[in-house]
């Protein structure tokens, strides 16, 4: 084989001891969606083309797929997903005679943008999605349920793996809408759209761009007014008011907003704000839109977001609703482990290696390493018979902290402590906190 | 979004009682090679399309990847992978100096291939490998470690979940180069792609080809007379002594397919057989060969195969020697799930509904779901605040075994029975087997 040697920037890899964070962190995500009651579903690579247009337009960061020596007019164009959305929709409606609704499904898989990388951002990328889809209708409740599962998550990992801790941004497109329409603004989404920048280009930018839109300086005041709302309750109704705007869009997108965060508010206070200038750029989103951050980490940028869409899908004769939101796996761990902020307690899974006396009584290693694998203690044999002291240096070398002398009825020795006991390979155990590789926060 | 529905050939995707049993399996060979001390990793989808190269040559089934505007004349040509062994090789050599050496993993991905759709045959599939590698050197022992470690998991996945029963062919390839050098064959990897021909074309089509290799009557009948060796134990040995010939590298050959075998055959008595028509085509193996089928399911073909390589890769002053087997999870469990074979008891991970009595009291039946998850038991809240009957059909049709009425001191119902008991939320379990959805055979 080549012996090229190519890394690709953005496109991230772990060592072993970073892949064995991101299991752990997959495996909580997994863990919480199900005891929620998502079913789990994964999707093919790849979409047809056209299938990831987005307002009938292929983006430049679309990945294109083709078979080496297709012909250069083949039809069947394929790309790579950039999200889990746009397969998603796809999914239920091919399989929507065989999903019961309101259907709830996560699905963690990695996508791809053809983006310039940079911290945060990446050409290849795993992402983590929950999402409840009805089939014509979809109650209101469900936008709080996603949210409660999403911080529930996010809890998990910051309490039981250290990761950073979170707060959500939530805002609902009616109120924006409503405002926006009794100012007499013509295009609501395009002016969505650029309070979406404020982040980026901030007050003076996001002007520039509403007086670009044809907005008087009275409504761009008024724009911002409303962006400049962000309250840990329910204030925000009255601040919005104190702006003497009001319609029935309006007060619906205040209703929803403010049972939104009385609902999550109760389980994780702190850890949400009502902010009226999150936005969401995409044109989807109809009603309750999140955006998650991590105050210590402002360059991880929006590390989570999701939102309320009346029509995930059509088929042309019953259209799906839904309610979802994505976190960024890759966006938030790629980072801390890189830095090593984030890692393991050891790169490999083995609490034990499992000494050999000589090539000729391999055997009886082999023997020993199958009781304790029978009880789910992992471990290794052994690669050669050398001196114990050799061995023992095999073993401080790959990270493992057991190191077992003898046949089923030997000794074990913790070479961090250098302890050694007598131990029966059918009863003996490490300690918990050993058993297998564990997060550590450096 | 788009409404068109397109699903596309030799692209499978599963409902998710089918992602059910895929999961479960692949927690399984994670579980089982954990155990055995292999680490974890992870490659990205990509490689430069040089490193996809096959004796230099790049063949036509290789997806190639591109930014859908980016010029024609672009140097950084990318290509999906066709397999794990390749982003291996490259990764290893990456690397290099973060690892200890003999490194051992892991890897489950999946990879793609332009190749014609058939039953077992995809365009993207998953692949579960194992690999032990060297740094310089490897010890032979460690080719009877992995083929033990593959045919565990697989005896597993055949025990715990009812996939089909397998049996392992073994060969060495310095017993057939030995052989066939004494022959006075030419070119013995020609040879040796040829007689990988034989399931597919047979003796005669076989004799063709090495007639056409330019092998006299005399050598040809020799070829197919060691190929047709195939024993159960090391009587393979007296039938190829039979045949007249002898070298040192036959007689390694003989040695270390005799070695193996009886480590194997112990352990897993008739599972394996040594069989000399075993082949691979591929140009790195250097001994032991392996490959793996399902008696019963002949038309899966090989669902395993992999072996020993004297050099995975070379930087130009290390080699890394290395012995692996590659499961094709997406190869045995496509046509299994699409037939029926395999299937799950639910295609939702919920074992209760918890039933709403009204919108206003939701709160209730959210907190009788949080009561279960904190012990571990998934479930989920009614979508709507219909009749009971209404309600308990919501869970019929999802699949969900019980449905919760009342608060945390409530009853619970089995739907199945019927059977209605008092329950308390801070206590009532499931059984055992109706916790998760399992995985069963029609």
């Amino acid at each position: 084989m080549s012996n090229r040697i190519a890394p690709l920037s953005g496109y991230p890899e772990y060592t072993p001891a970073g892949r064995i964070v991101e299991q752990r962190v997959v495996d909580m995500l997994r863990e919480t969606f199900e005891l929620h009651g998502f079913a789990p579903i994964q999707t093919r690579a790849v979409e047809p083309l056209d299938q990831l247009a987005r307002k009938g337009e292929i983006t430049k960061e679309v990945y294109v797929v083709r078979r080496l020596h297709a012909a250069e007019d083949a039809t069947d164009e394929l790309g790579l997903h950039y999200d889990l959305t746009v397969p998603f929709a796809r999914y239920v409606l091919e399989n929507a005679g065989r999903l019961a609704f309101p259907f709830r499904r996560y699905q963690i898989q990695p996508c791809w943008r053809g983006e310039r990388p940079q911290e945060g951002r990446y050409r290849e990328f795993w992402q983590a999605d929950i999402d409840i889809v009805g089939q014509g209708a979809l109650a209101p409740h469900h936008d709080a349920e996603v949210v409660l599962v999403m911080l529930e998550v996010l809890e998990r990992l910051h309490d039981d793996l250290g990761l950073p801790s979170v707060v959500m941004h939530a805002n609902n497109r009616l109120l924006a809408q409503g405002f926006y329409g009794d100012l007499g603004v013509a295009d609501p989404l395009a002016v969505i759209q650029a309070v979406d920048k404020l982040p980026k280009i901030g007050p003076d930018g996001v002007s520039a761009m509403l007086a670009a839109l044809g907005l008087s300086a009275g409504q761009i005041d008024a724009v911002l007014a409303l962006a400049s709302i962000a309250t840990p309750d329910e204030a925000f109704i009255e601040r919005v008011r104190a702006l003497g705007v009001s319609n029935e869009t309006l007060e619906t997108g205040l209703h929803e907003l403010a049972g939104l965060m009385e609902r999550v508010a109760a389980r994780f206070p702190g850890r949400i704000v009502a902010d009226l200038a999150i936005a969401r750029g995409l044109d989807y989103y109809t009603g309750s839109v999140f955006e998650v951050v991590m105050p210590d980490y402002p360059s991880l940028g929006t590390i989570a977001a999701g939102g309320r869409y009346d029509s995930l899908a059509s088929d042309g004769r019953q259209t799906y609703p839904g309610v979802g939101i994505s976190f960024g796996i890759t966006r938030v761990l790629a980072p801390l482990i890189a830095k090593g902020t984030l890692g393991a307690t050891r790169p490999v899974p083995s609490a034990v290696l499992v000494a050999v006396d000589a090539e000729e009584t391999r055997g009886t290693a082999d023997g020993v390493a199958a009781a304790l694998r029978a009880r789910g203690v992992a471990c290794e044999v052994s690669p050669n018979a050398a001196a114990y002291g050799k061995q023992i240096r095999v073993a401080d070398r790959r990270g493992i902290p057991f190191v077992w002398f003898g046949g089923q009825s030997g000794q074990v020795k913790d070479i961090r402590s250098g302890a050694q006991v007598d131990a029966d390979a059918a009863t003996w155990e490490p300690p918990a906190g050993d058993a297998r590789p564990r997060v550590v926060v450096a």
